[in-house]
């Protein structure tokens, strides 16, 4: 087990050096940009299509749940499908159109035909006073209701009048429909990515995010891995919580989990812990931004955000936090047409991979290992992992990490904590602990240690 | 039970809604310049008469145990009145008389007339170098002695000669007296709040706290609360050693406690802990003043102070902290003739009241409740809790504390505990709980939870 | 136990006191000049005659273990002794003389003898390129080489030709030799007290740690005290690796420890913890040094520095750190020729011996107490303890001392804790301690229990 699990972190990593940047940086952006134009919804059509782009990437399976399936305190609700919207002026001319954004529809509008005041449609308008040129993203799933979005440019200079509205909507029962990958591992535990996908036409909200986490899982296929690692793309909130419900008796598996979203943009990363705080996941995300070399942010749990509200409500209290880089609504075109892909930076979009590549390397190297030579230090020069010649001021950071590795390695405590309280980087105490285990001086305690605590 | 427990908190909210700030402040100054004059000390009448005032305010009760009762580790002293007080210079001109300020008489002086020399007299005098104008505070209440206190300035002028020394005290078996209200609640579980009453014309130490807690006392006869509250005025030190040697059976119900002293001076509210250091008290303090919006300082225990120093004695380690504004001892008119009504100032002891019912406020309201549908967010939207139009960038504060309550309520945790991790104000999540309770979505798991810990 | 275990603290107390701080650092610094020019190594007549000269100053015996001797997961080595090393020039010139300083010679050099060129003998010698002008001291103990060590500014003029190397060394069978000294107290517990012997002409490091660690041997000798002190003379590594093994069965006696170490250079004082972090030795020492009105530091344990690393290695994980001034590597002259006697400062040299008395002063005195008069406070005045006149602002720090022994010596917490909490000195809490004691309010609880958490 040990050899395998050691294994496991040195795929990663090798999947790590032996990417092509910018090869790789290109296709996940011309993904962005090929699932953009979509019109999706909670549920639909556009959130089938744009599962099915990502079956190119990787072999997700999708799911359909059908309207009215009780799920947790929810129900499935009607499967909602835009088939046109449109808003005429008084003129006859055409104020906005779905064909030209499918944001300008509120989302889940109901289907109406009819002419109105202005008067009377204003209560159906939104728009941003704040940000005049960009059209707002807005939905009413819960609530009947038709409406459009619109800058507030252009709505500012509506004029008096009769108004055409042409809601053309299919708001009917159906099933919401997810996809989902397992990738299954040497152990049981699992580890959670999830992406959220009922956004429209919105690029790092989450386009992103979903070719994110569907090129993830390309890369870790070809890998022989310590957990089994599950992937799942759901519309937000309802189809977490549909999964949850759908899987409520094997929840417990997941040890580890990532909420993946806004991944794209020029922002630093930023990470969410989960609700427990001090997770293994909050530990391994923590651990390799600060090894990072770039500026980030590590911020609390909140049950304000993405699908972690609900993975990590009390009654599953999962860990799983949410890997970014800048959070939902701290970006001026979060939730707006500002939102395109050419918000998206190719290059930050392999950054933010990467990253999540080296949280799973600390994630699979995170054994509990016993050193077996404990009382006094074992003498590492005859085994040729020490230098000969003695005096020098310093330890180089290899014969560091050997040491600290034999000095905290009891067999209470995973390697990772080797690696925090040494200040080494991951990969190096793994390193050590490799070399080690192989000069028969340290064994695995356990191989799945880590998500128990 | 939860009902009237919500109700509780309600009810003091009410309370500090309903304050007419002005007339409130006026008649508690009003009270503190009433008592202002009189002689008061650990025992006698000064003390007695003090208390009776304060029954015009709230309806305690006096208690007088008996001059040689064993209390702990002391024994009720003899019971002192002070009739008059003269010292007559060399040619018989009055050098001070208590008449004209009783802080002029050594606290506990025995009786004693006589001609002595001024080298004589010298030992007798008590008098402040470093604030040459103020008269100080002394008592010798455990070693008989006799002796006069005043400005050093006067002193200073004093000529050599025979002075006539006129001390008409009277000490002799008697009792010590001390006052009590006990407000039942719900729960046996009480709150106690003392306020130490021995000190002569003092103003902000201690008739400021003698007011406060007897118009607390007044404010909360009239409500239906979960605690007990029991409020004690006593002569310091002695006074609490023998509250608690009295009373020692049923000092395990005090799950809460504070102690009001200098609570009408200018400066900015000053909590003192309790031993325990992390008791419910301490914490509710601490969040009310950090939502204060005022300055305020926060301390460590220590042994020094007032009567918290026996509560929080180790066989004792009552949750008991002390809220003032000004420390003892760190005003420069601190146990002088510098402390007089008008360094009490109205606003300030109104301000003070506020805190301490805000304090109760959320005593009362400190319940641990469980989130009925933990799994997933349950809708609040179908629940009329819920904004129905979705995509907006931020959650408002009401969400917030909804989503907060019900994301951290599962059982383990009172609801002080939300409000510190959620950063939001204590009566903002006790409102979200009520509604959620109110809604089906939380049930209270142990309504007098808070005192255990 | 009581009365002698306060007697162990005031008795260091008695010894600091007692101190004649010019006469007692002139002392340690001769015997740091008496033990510089001999030629010391892990093995051989260099040490074993330099521990014959720290007899002259405590009784240690000495241990000889033999060649071949498995100790822990190592062997005793042959015994090396230098007769006479030199290197000469093309033109029969003496380049380096081992006479001149020991440091010139790599040490554990094989013996050899032969004429070889420039180009051959480069690979032996070892210089330093940012010191030019310093020799270094080099060891190859565990791989046969011969080797050395001069002025980088002599060997850049090494002329090109043949070299004479005549290394006459001894490498052969015989014995690793080491001092012990143990102090016996009133109990089993031991403070273990060591210092490396091995390094030849190197004043700071060690010579003043050996001195030192005699000199509080020697001053010791003298007291009645509660704890066992071991002293340990031991050449680095291999030594306490061989005391270790030897000593196996009874390393848990030992509950304190110190690694003497660099303790006479002008830098501050520094304090490396255990590997546990927080045992007693870490707090004792921690709080001398935040009471020593001198700069100093305090670091976490690492797993590189001196003998500490065999004591805190996981298999014994002993509780012992190491006090020096600067740390091993961190002052220019380390393991250089720069390393002198004028390197080494007598005032500072007696100033770390003055705190490590302190530091054994709190382990002595260490103990924990029970208040015998827990529920309110005993009244300290009818018992002489307490002033007589009330009033005053503020208590004395002696008054302040006695009301935080009272408050926290509840038989939970020895008198450490009541120091750090009051952040008074503990001989203050001490003497409080002691004179509750003597007043019957205060009793032993646990002579020895500071060791075992």
């Amino acid at each position: 087990m040990a050899c395998s699990a050691v294994t496991g972190a040195e795929q990663v990593r090798g999947l790590i050096d032996g990417l092509d940047a910018e090869a790789m940086a290109a296709e996940m952006h011309a993904t962005v940009r090929e699932l953009y134009p979509i019109a999706r919804s909670i549920t639909g059509d556009g959130l089938r299509q744009s599962l099915r782009i990502l079956q190119a990437i990787a072999p997700l399976s999708l799911h359909e749940i059908p309207t009215g399936t009780p799920v947790l305190d929810w129900v499935v609700p009607r499967e909602w499908n835009l088939e046109a919207a449109r808003l005429l002026g008084p003129d006859g001319e055409v104020v906005v159109d779905a064909a030209s954004s499918n944001l300008h529809v509120l989302g889940y509008s109901v289907p109406f035909r009819g002419k109105v005041s202005l008067e009377e449609l204003e209560r159906h308008l939104h728009s941003l006073p704040d940000q005049p040129s960009l059209i707002p993203y807005r939905t009413s799933y819960y609530k009947e209701d038709w409406g459009f979005c619109l800058s507030h440019e252009q709505r500012a200079h509506l004029r008096p009048g009769e108004y055409d509205v042409q809601i053309d909507t299919r708001l009917a029962d159906g099933s919401l429909t997810y996809g989902e990958l397992v990738l299954p591992g040497e152990s049981a535990d699992e580890v959670l990515v999830s992406a959220h996908c009922c956004h429209p036409s919105l690029a790092n909200d989450n386009l992103s995010g979903m070719v994110l986490a569907a090129t993830l899982a390309r890369l870790l296929r070809g890998a022989e891995l310590r957990y089994t690692y599950r992937f799942v793309f759901v519309p937000g909130t309802i189809g977490s919580i549909t999964w949850l419900a759908l899987n409520e008796d094997r929840v417990e598996r997941i040890v580890h989990g990532l909420v993946v979203a806004c991944v794209g943009d020029a922002g630093r990363l930023t990470y969410k812990c989960s609700r427990r705080g001090n997770a293994d996941i909050d530990r391994a995300v923590a651990h390799v931004l600060a090894h990072s070399g770039e500026d980030y942010e590590i911020r609390d749990f909140t049950p304000y955000g993405y699908d972690e509200r609900q993975y990590c409500s009390p009654g599953f209290n999962l860990p799983v936090g949410s890997l970014t880089r800048t959070p939902h609504g701290e970006y001026p075109e979060y939730h707006t047409s500002g939102d395109t892909p050419d918000l998206v930076r190719a290059d930050r979009l392999f950054d933010s991979l990467q990253r999540y590549l080296e949280v799973f390397e600390v994630l699979e190297g995170n054994l509990t290992y016993e050193n077996l030579s404990p009382k006094g230090e074992p003498q590492l020069g005859k085994r040729g992992l020490y230098g000969s010649v003695g005096g020098r001021s310093h330890a180089v950071a290899s014969q560091m990490a050997l040491l600290w590795v034999l000095s905290l390695c009891d067999g209470s405590r995973p390697l990772l904590d080797v690696a925090e309280r040494s200040r080494l980087r991951f990969p190096d105490v793994q390193r050590a602990a490799s070399a080690l285990e192989a000069a028969g001086l340290l064994r695995v305690v356990n191989g799945t240690g880590g998500g128990e605590r």
